[in-house]
């Protein structure tokens, strides 16, 4: 199938990251060199360290290129002020966008263990960076008295794992429309925090 | 540290598997030889086929052997009539049984996707018989007018991916004791299924 082949630069380097997610989420981060991901883009294992240092760099790459995706499609969200839509927005986006990328997800949280020390620092910041996000959403509704949650910090880890989790058993061949799941997670979700 | 020297079989069983459970966990099915958990275990890398006839087998073992003690330990639990102080019993039970392993968790979760068909519908079958106890806890509750649950089959898939991910981010050195977790993850899911 893989071609050892020269490419443009410009071609190779996202080729290059897709190979290795799709290796690093099949096989494991530790069981895959540089020579398999060459091969698996079809160049020779020397040419692709013109697109990258080593492993550990791919690696971090790909958590940081996902967290960085996630902030960025996030912010461009619009504003919701009312605690109660936002919090709906936030799942319904949760869930759509890592649906979307199962092999990303799955790396970022199986492969945490694989990061360097200051590699690690960098993504865990990044996801509290997105994870402030829900909380602060959960502590404007508690301001307002709309909301009942016990710890708010807890409350977030909880809802962004149950939300997280539908990628472990999502299937669009499955009983229900991802659309439809959101509405149910939506309707849990509320119904956890709310004041009553 | 491994020494490679004989051992008796009444040992070196509970040992293979400790030393692959680490080592799966620590660096992933795919990139630990047979040879690497002999040398971890302190034998032959002949010999450990005295104790596994290949390294899927061992997979499959410490897959099935953690499904095995969790249904174990919750078919000795007592049983609770009371759908409201069932489900709290249930969401401590969860925390508690999967804060203890860790990475019998992890590798539960990760190395799924190697597991070969015939096992992993093995597997599959013990924990939908897990998750069917969460899932009748959620029926009975509702059958009694005491829980509103949208859909039970995916409100008992968002509460164990709820629990389970405590598993991401408890440190006993942590802001708060386990016990202080189960207070508020009962709080939290009592609240997301109980009629208004």
């Amino acid at each position: 199938m893989a071609r050892t082949q020269g490419s443009h630069s410009d071609i190779t380097g996202p080729k290059v990251r897709e190979a290795a997610l799709r290796l690093f989420a099949q096989q494991g981060y530790a069981a895959v060199s540089m020579r398999k991901i060459a091969a698996e883009v079809g160049v020779q294992a020397g040419a692709l360290y013109n697109y990258t240092p080593d492993k550990q760099s791919l690696l971090f790459d790909l958590l940081r290129g996902h967290m960085d995706e996630l902030l960025a499609v996030r912010a461009a969200q619009p504003v919701i002020n009312d605690p109660v839509a936002a919090l709906e927005e936030f799942t319904r986006f949760h869930i759509r966008f890592h649906a979307k990328r199962p092999d990303a997800v799955f790396i970022s949280y199986m492969e945490l263990r694989n990061l360097e020390p200051e590699n690690f620092i960098n993504i865990e910041g990044l996801r509290r960076d997105y994870e402030a996000q829900l909380e602060a959403i959960l502590q404007r509704g508690m301001a307002e008295g709309l909301f009942q949650i016990p710890d708010p910090r807890i409350a977030t880890m909880a809802i962004i794992a149950m939300l997280t989790g539908v990628n472990t058993w999502y299937s669009a061949e499955g009983r229900l429309k991802l659309s439809e799941i959101e509405e149910i997670y939506c309707d849990m979700v509320r119904m956890a925090v709310e004041m009553k």
